[in-house]
């Protein structure tokens, strides 16, 4: 087969001259012999690689020198605890907003290791929108603020970057980080698994700044305190080596397509083909409040589900995978990340067309 | 150039069989159109890696159905707090035997989630020997006994298993998985980082016995709780899905290569080409007790360092790399595992001849 249209909302879609370079690059990286999955973490040839894939990132994200960044494992469901366990330490308390499933199950997390308020929720909106910031009750003795600024499964992103103050401000950005540009400077603290815009999965980058390192609860493990992997460069165990050498092609390959300027406007053009389409059509919907849509996860619905079979059958028949929803919600999720390109999403609105025609 | 002897500690060489079935299905595996990476890890592509890895992981150990086989992340380093955390709380205390640098970081860490107490030590010998159980020191009280079976930085390797009574066994066992047969029966849970014989950095597997479940400290993060990704088939966060399909392509060719006895005997042939030259120099040394070699590891040292930059120089250029010993060490280190071919350790003991005759 071809290679297809891939809407998983991760592990997703990777560009495919990355692929292609880590194919032809399998059983002798560079002349050296060794695949880099063989490769000493320690030996010189991996350390290019690694110090290439963090300057590329940080050129990418234009992040300051006063911000660390880690390499690590356990995807955003380990940083749950990770991040409470390294920051909450400070005032022993933290503002947690939520705006869908995964907001939710951070702040669930985080209970665990000190007090957990909730500055703000979307809960009467069913979650359908970002709160605005004027209802937000922020703890000014909170260790921090944590957002989650796009949600996967309900498809609602922040398009504004929350104020809070002095408070640090943490976000998940899993499922947005490298699709626009971000302010890092008015973050505390970024984390994001790397399967959906950066790399293969078992790859978490943290973004830390400084003066937040040091601060970790005595049961904090140690290949999980970020203080000792920022004095260590990541290697305090064994980072995952082949996953980082793969985020590191892909931050070349973003650079080499523009950059995050580029990609923002990749991405927004994308998913107004989808939206736009959306607006007018009375046989599908989406519920997410204009303002608050996510440019990443696109989720709709089909007003009669019965036909949700047939039309995922149909759209894989035409080489369009991975449509079907997250099973928390059903319906359908087109994941349209950095790496799905602009025909992707026409063929997909296309197909939508004809089916509703059909079936409307 | 051509692929070279890798005597890397880990990650480590891994069959070139393996690496280039990984190039061939980078771009699309097996007619589906997605990389492996891409493949989302609840879509049945994905599903049919994981069992099928799993199903000849369990061929090849003969693990009883009576216990969990668990793909995580984190590492050996990882487990260190990991395995307290979810198997002290039963007692509230444990006992370590300490045979080297990696059980000694074990039970270090240990330490911060119970009462460790130090079964046995071999610091007598200066850590070149495995302490006979006669010497241990076992607490009936613990909650389990932990052992590293094979000490990758001092090369030092358990062959028998000790005797724990009723209380379970658990064993670090990152560098040896794979290598021989082992009675996982005898043992309570196993846990190996899968960067030696099994695979990419990243990926950790525990054996697990389902009557140890349960007992996690109410602090244990989610994602490293066994309980629950026991629960959910080792997806209770994104699973490192890549490095499960390499380990799979790794643990499909193990058997066809004979399984674990092949195996056995082409390590043990290997590490005593290595072992019976070492015996009859004067111009290198290893200071291991015979019976406590480890088949896996194997350090060794120039009596006169000074040559140790032409040694390794000389090596290089004849296509053997990874050869200098661990920085806390010095010396030389030829790890030696399940994918080095004899004809690798057959010319680094020509290169070691040789070297000796020009400068011994």
């Amino acid at each position: 087969m071809s290679r297809v249209f891939n809407f998983s909302a991760g592990p997703a879609v990777l560009p495919e001259p990355v692929l292609r370079q880590a194919a032809d690059e399998m059983l002798d990286w560079q002349g050296t012999g060794m695949s880099v999955m063989e490769m000493s973490h320690r030996g010189k040839e991996f350390i290019s690689i690694h110090a290439e894939a963090e300057a590329n990132f940080r050129e990418l994200m234009d992040i300051p020198s006063s911000y660390k960044v880690l390499f690590m494992q356990g995807g955003a469901i380990g940083e749950n605890a990770i991040v409470p366990m390294n920051l909450i330490g400070r005032t022993g308390r933290a503002d947690y907003v939520l705006t869908g499933d995964w907001s939710k199950k951070s702040a669930k997390e985080a209970a665990t290791y000190g007090q957990v308020h909730v500055a703000a929720t979307a809960a009467a909106s069913k979650f359908t929108a970002v709160p605005s910031q004027s209802e937000w009750k922020l703890d000014p003795g909170a260790a921090y603020v944590h957002i989650c600024s796009n949600e996967t499964i309900g498809g609602v992103q922040f398009h504004w970057t929350p104020d809070t103050g002095s408070v640090p401000l943490v976000a998940d950005m899993s499922s947005d980080i490298l699709s626009r540009r971000i302010d890092v400077r008015k973050y505390g603290l970024i984390y994001a698994g790397a399967q959906k815009n950066m790399g293969p999965s078992g790859l978490t980058m943290v973004i830390v700044r400084e003066d937040l390192l040091g601060h970790a609860l005595a049961i904090t493990p140690s290949a999980f305190n970020y203080q000792l992997q920022a004095e260590a460069d990541s290697m305090y165990n064994t980072p995952p080596t082949y996953a980082i050498y793969v985020a590191g092609l892909v931050f070349r390959h973003v650079k080499k397509m523009g950059g995050l300027a580029a990609m923002e406007a990749h991405n927004l053009a994308k998913a107004n083909v989808l939206y736009d389409f959306l607006e007018t059509s009375s046989f599908y919907r989406n519920p997410i409040a204009k303002e608050d849509r996510s440019l990443m996860n696109v989720p709709f619905w089909l007003n009669d589900e019965s036909h949700n079979d047939a039309f995922l059958k149909g759209a894989e028949q035409r080489g369009m995978l991975q449509l079907k929803g997250h099973r928390s919600v059903g319906g359908m999720r087109a994941s349209i990340y950095n790496a799905m390109p602009i025909e992707g999403v026409q063929a997909l609105v296309q197909y939508m067309k004809e089916f509703e025609s059909r079936h409307g």
